[in-house]
């Protein structure tokens, strides 16, 4: 059928291009906008071309930055002996958001994945092992995601390492917190068991 | 704490106030929009704001126009004898991806909800009583989403539309095709019973 605006197609087909959203949520999407204030819209259009065109790359971690070092890379109290690698920016903001880690972050770009045309050249291990010769750093924590090719690139980079004398740690793997061991599966039980912790320590 | 950039901040925070988009799809949807090309990114920032500026109304019906009166309305192989009558611009859409209904659209702009301080002055019942004036209209066919303030709005436009002598319809209520039986709710169920129909009509 022919439908009524060329405008309200080309909002869809372009939101419906997005992570997660699909054609009907798209349509939802388009008409809120079309209820919202001119004002509210524009920011909204705005906000989106300023997140593409403002944001930088910290040159020392590789995670997300407005221009020049990062905060955490900047921050004097962040641990210097602890560096977090990780795939992805967005995993850095993820492991941030628990407060837990006090050290500083090693963005990879990703993992080796021959499949996809993803060889360690392609990764910043270069630069890794650059900030590793600088000097004060003791223990690499690896935060991949648990996956074949994590695994992979994980023990690549126990390698690499390995002369450096850095201790090369993986985060822990077992049952989520709150989870019910009658439905975890039974790799995230055997590496629960394999993995066991003394109580009390 | 501190996260790292506020352009990604408040891409997140004007993501996050559309529907059905929360805070973790809002940071998904940052993530993707920092790796699309920037033409990419910029097409779809003019999108939503054409989307808001260009897109105009139907002074016939109410439904969304590029500018003068919609395309249905325009339509000389479209009914004149029956009217769709529909709360929302969407609704219309929605009807007119069936492509089963052949008639014209009326868009109400809502629906009678003293709760909400809507009353029949806020809606388009003026219009609608002009079109019916204009003549040629036969039937009405009302479709309001089943809710109480839907069937009052329905009640109250089937009296007003009276003395015309205009037929109004509305859609049918039963068992979604595909559902079963044991998990329908007893509402649609007795719906389904009371509005049985002859098998072979």
């Amino acid at each position: 059928m022919a439908v009524s605006s060329r405008y309200l197609d080309a909002a869809v087909r372009e939101l419906s291009r997005l992570p997660g959203i699909g054609p009907k949520s798209a349509s939802r999407v388009a008409f809120h906008l079309l209820k919202m204030s001119p004002s509210d819209v524009r920011r909204l259009a705005e906000t989106i071309v300023d997140l593409k065109e403002k944001i930088s790359t910290c040159p020392v971690c590789g995670g997300i930055s407005d221009g020049g070092n990062c905060s955490i890379c900047e921050d004097p109290d962040r641990e210097r002996k602890v560096l977090c690698v990780v795939e992805e920016q967005k995993d850095l903001l993820t492991i941030e958001k628990t407060g837990v880690f006090r050290g500083r972050y090693h963005v990879l770009g990703g993992v080796i994945s021959p499949l996809d045309g993803v060889g360690p050249e392609d990764l910043s291990f270069g630069k890794l092992v650059e900030r590793l010769r600088a000097g004060g750093i003791l223990e690499i924590l690896v935060a991949f995601n648990p996956t074949v090719e994590g695994d992979a690139t994980a023990l690549y980079l126990s390698r690499l390492v390995k002369e450096s004398g850095v201790k090369v740690m993986r985060m822990a793997r077992g049952l989520p917190v709150g989870a019910e061991i009658e439905y975890a599966d039974s790799a995230t039980l055997a590496t629960s068991i394999s993995d066991r912790v003394e109580i009390g320590q």
